[in-house]
């Protein structure tokens, strides 16, 4: 696996059992017995799992302990959307624009300026 | 590889070249070739790259040539972010709350209700 970290988060999310964990770590911490819970797995697969989110930062534990609770680190989330945000935004604007160009097309002549709505909700 | 579609996405920008890739397609199309050439890389290991991101759907070609460009599926993109942001806002609501219940703790006894401030900025 690569070494930069918004590759490890990327790599970490590949996996719906994984995405599942983050999932139900969103709304309440849990132990690794509680998380092991609902897959038809050992809680030693939950834990290789849980490791592969805890070296993606995206879950913390305190202690290595069963019992000790797992947190959902969110702040980790939230550079994944920024990453992801900036290049959608930036490609959405492009096929805006090309689409204010397509507009244009037709009556270029007698419309040289094409109204923007910048206060889209 | 997970064959479910959010794991192929993931999977497919769990890698710096590719991100860097998706991140250069967002500005603009571009062929084959245009994208091998800041890489210290084959085009067949370029080819490769644009061969996982597409079956993740995030790039697409109209043929398999050179010279036809490759382009960007910024939709995509929002089926990660909506998946991202559903537990990050989710989490973050919870440690909200949290905060709340540990600001009303200490003068418990002389402020029953927390005023809570529902259009922060």
């Amino acid at each position: 696996m690569s070494a930069d970290p918004l590759s490890r988060v990327f790599a970490a999310l590949a996996d719906p059992t994984r995405r599942d964990m983050v999932a139900r770590l969103a709304s309440s911490d849990a132990t690794v017995g509680e998380l092991a819970q609902p897959y038809d797995m050992s809680v030693q697969a939950v834990s290789k799992h849980l490791r592969v989110l805890q070296d993606a930062g995206l879950v913390s534990r305190t202690t290595d302990a069963r019992r000790a609770p797992v947190q959902l680190e969110a702040e980790v989330l939230d550079l994944m959307t920024r990453w992801i945000e900036r290049y959608r935004r930036q490609a959405e604007d492009r096929f805006r624009r090309l689409d204010d160009v397509l507009d244009g097309l037709p009556d270029r002549a007698g419309r040289p300026e094409i109204a923007t709505n910048g206060e889209a909700s």
